[in-house]
């Protein structure tokens, strides 16, 4: 397919209804992907995601501060310069637990992203996904 | 799926056969992932990709450097902060047209990924994709 915009700028993460979450979409359905989707957020220090899913692969870069992914009852911490990898599926949770910011780039195997909640349930992103 | 690690770190492109392409794999199908790959590279001052195409969604992260991408006989100029959309099938090439090394990330609603060059054959990559 054509698209109409083939570069893109990138926006800076801004605040969102999920309380301590900033979030910009990248690229997704609504620039014409089908399949991929990149998101950069921000999660303020003390902030976490809801536990959830995704049916998709997810890959987290972290650019910045000091997270925790919560998977299965097992903590996994990770920094700058290193990435996270969520398989399909696997419910997970999201931590800063450092004094800054965390700062990542996540990227989704579909676009829109559906979220699923520990009980089944779907999460409506506030945001264009 | 359970992972050995769902944390890595991030290797720095190195040289492959490929000339003037430096390479990383940052996530992918030997990590455990199905239908996600993360690739980090560096193009060297004139250096190009070969022209190809894929049959999965492919974003381009602009990191740092000066680029081009060329889709249908048409120029996109591209810089840091900036994200290239290149939709499933759609032939391209990248260019480093600046006087520094282009850095990127590029991920791929798909792995292992393949490359397919302008006469439909594959382009088998030297690298775990």
């Amino acid at each position: 397919m054509s698209l109409a915009n083939y570069v893109l700028d990138q926006p800076r993460p801004v605040a969102t209804p999920i309380p301590g979450v900033l979030h910009a979409t990248w690229a997704g359905s609504r620039d014409g992907l089908s399949t991929l989707s990149v998101w950069r957020q921000s999660l303020v220090p003390g902030g976490a995601t809801p536990p959830h899913s995704h049916a998709c692969d997810e890959v987290v870069l972290c650019l910045a501060g000091r997270g925790e992914v919560h998977i299965d009852g097992v903590v996994h911490a990770f920094g700058p310069q290193q990435t996270v990898l969520l398989p399909a599926n696997v419910p997970h949770q999201i931590f800063n637990v450092g004094p800054e910011p965390l700062e990542t780039t996540a990227v989704f195997s579909a676009t829109p992203v559906a979220v699923a909640l520990p009980d089944g349930s779907a999460l409506d992103l506030p945001w264009s996904s």
